[in-house]
């Protein structure tokens, strides 16, 4: 096998055999590869792509490069939800416990924040004490108990992938489906899951602005899913204005907090719950999504969802009476009103300038290992579709940092104002099934 | 300037401005940008290619790393020539001398052989006692004194280059025109000629099989060539078979004396002379490439260019007694006869085939820094359009190693026969001016 062959036939177009690309992936762990192969090879593939056989064959050699979870002993069929990211998206808080509720063992390893898009890890870190670094043991116990634990990656669960992106993030090599299609895969496979619902995202503040190019990344991912035995189905979501109220890493817990409730805002509980849905279809809980998605209301009626989410918060070492009592928060942060400047309707709130804005609160990082300020974020009080006075208070902007003027400004630039009323967006794009 | 941004720019296929492309050449040479950022960059160029200013400012910022020759104290237009390489290219051995003898100067700085193609320096150091390494002032000397000089690259003559070509080697980004044209040109201006006559070879043998993508690298380096202030003009050759009837650098060097003294087969002839002419009248001593021709038959009828290579050869440290008295050579080696399989004609003799052979004598080198055999080789006795008897000697193998049976008969799967006659191939395809 030589290195130089198997780039070169990616750089024509060909197709790699599994051997081949697993010497360039065992290659990158071992050390065995340079880094300056690596790195061209990944241009190659990110400018001739990959086949869907390639595609599964780099995602199996990236999960033996470190270890699979066993969560077999747990019974029932496990069920995970990943999403590809987005502007004020705190639906896995809200999903693990609800689905739990339900029976369904929720085994869930979430991301960082990156750019304009927040991490589930970040936000329930805002939450003192609260621990996402479980071992395996304590990880699989805390889903006998209660059904759900969201923790970070482990260190050794797919190397590769960790040596892969750092190469990547430096080479210009990110925007690739094959890649992130095999980075997001090969993580959920060696994490143990029997299923798993995929959100998706499309619009200004997805990862992907193309619906075209969207609706191509969920089928390559429904495709590989399936293609390593992990049940896998997709909705198809709009990203275009930030989902729910809230967008910074407390801000969003309190949200969040609030639909385990039952008074979540409509936007938000539209996308939970068809994923919510879905996912007690994928584990034989009920017959249709639509059966699932009436299966879970009651939990958020009653309690029980809130319950859950405490015994969560609770098991993994955080302080529940800040989430009980949430005047008791000590990072808490005086909000600075930004005003409407027109009376009108909003036509638009663009999730990527909002997103950005939100880094710049303080709410999140733009390069990896960057701290976040717990407290800092973005509250909209008016999205699009919604009436505006001139005057009123649109947004509440919650930051440690001085610049308030200029990022109240820059927000005002991420609306859009219509003197005509607007419709409120579409969520719901559609689902993709194997 | 941010790496990642240039890498992202090019992998969209945009092109980069000079200071995005001065940045990268700049620090790889500084050791400032990393080489997986480069490897990437340079497959990222590769795939959505360069635009003739991108190709221009490349070839300024790889100059820049080192130093420039300055001839301007030899008096008249200063010709080179260059290959893009073939197999039995010993044109510039006959060339260098010969277009001196007509009082233009011929500063050449040439290359060494790599894979199937043989080099210029390679065959002159199978003379005992020549000197490819001479200093500046020795280089200018003699061209001074003799009109002509031929020696390898100095060290200091476009640093990038070396480092650029290392990476570019060992990951698959060879292959593309931009950084060709890039690599040639930079050399070429840093020493200092006023005007180049190109060789870009295509067919079997040559570089690139395709007479429309070496159509295109002729375009490009003729356009570079003049963007770069150097008179430059190229001829489109044929490369099917070997040029001439000897491959392996001291039978070659042994033609190229027998055509010096006007005994050299037509085909080679032709090519030198092609270039020859084109030389004479770029540097303004012939109003036409034909009359440029006519000046130069009478300097190998009457022994003159002969003279200028004894001169050549003993000004660089080189034994003239074996030029003059072949049989001296004490590094002969005994041949060993390939015979006919059939009585017929030569319908082809595939270059590439031929050229790989001849590695395989010793001749040649499939790793740079391999030492190469110096007597080592193939005399073709019989080329396409040649008629044969069954049993005759089609054509003899030096070589001092074992495997002779093995590589005769890897030497006739090279051939092609045919029961009817065949003509002889066409060799000269145009030239291409700016």
């Amino acid at each position: 096998m030589n290195s130089v062959e198997i780039i070169s036939r990616k750089r024509d177009g060909l197709a790699l055999s599994e051997e081949q690309i697993a010497w360039m992936v065992d290659g990158t762990v071992r050390n065995a590869v340079p880094d300056y192969q690596i790195s061209a090879w990944l241009m190659a593939i990110v400018l001739k792509g990959m086949n869907d056989a390639e595609i599964l064959a780099m995602t199996r050699s990236m999960i033996a490069s470190g270890r699979t979870l066993d969560l077999s002993f747990i019974p029932g069929i496990k069920v995970d939800k990943h999403s590809t990211g987005g502007v004020g998206d705190k639906v896995s808080l809200i999903l693990a416990p609800l689905v739990a509720c339900a029976g369904v063992p929720v085994p869930m390893m979430a991301g960082r924040g990156l750019g304009h898009t927040g991490g589930t890890l970040d936000k329930l870190e805002s939450i003192p004490g609260f621990r996402t670094r479980l071992c395996e043991t304590e990880f699989v116990r805390q889903i006998s108990k209660i059904g759900c634990a969201i923790i970070g990656q482990t260190d050794d669960i797919v190397p590769a992938d960790k040596k892969l992106y750092a190469l990547r993030d430096v080479t210009g090599t990110v925007s690739s489906i094959p890649l992130i299609c095999a980075s997001i895969m090969s993580k959920k496979k060696a994490e143990g899951a029997d299923a798993l619902a995929l959100d998706v995202k499309f619009g200004k503040g997805a990862f992907l602005p193309s619906r075209e190019k969207t609706a191509e990344l969920a089928r390559t991912l429904v495709a590989l899913g399936n293609g390593l035995g992990i049940r896998t189905e997709a909705v198809l979501t709009h990203m275009d204005q930030p989902l729910g109220l809230a967008a910074g890493n407390w801000l969003e817990v309190r949200e969040a907090v609030e639909a385990l409730r039952g008074g979540g805002p409509p936007d938000l509980m539209e996308v939970t719950l068809a994923l919510g849905g879905m996912m007690l279809r994928m584990a034989g809980k009920a017959a249709t999504n639509q059966a699932g998605i009436e299966m879970l209301h009651p939990f958020l009626s009653s309690g029980k969802a809130y319950d859950r989410f405490l015994a969560l918060v609770r098991m993994q070492g955080g302080d529940i009476g800040v989430i009980e009592n949430p005047e008791t928060y000590t990072r808490q942060i005086v909000p600075h009103a930004v005003a409407s400047p027109v009376t009108g309707y909003v036509a638009g709130l663009d999730a990527m300038e909002a997103g950005l804005v939100c880094v710049l609160t303080g709410a999140g990082r733009m390069k990896q290992d960057e701290a976040v300020d717990p407290g800092a974020g973005i509250v909209f009080r008016k999205k699009t579709g919604d009436a505006v006075r001139k005057g009123e208070t649109i947004a509440d902007l919650y930051t440690n940092r001085g610049e308030k003027h200029m990022l109240s400004d820059r927000l005002l630039r991420a609306y859009r104002f219509s003197d005509q009323p607007c419709m409120k967006p579409v969520l719901i794009d559609g689902t993709v099934q194997a």
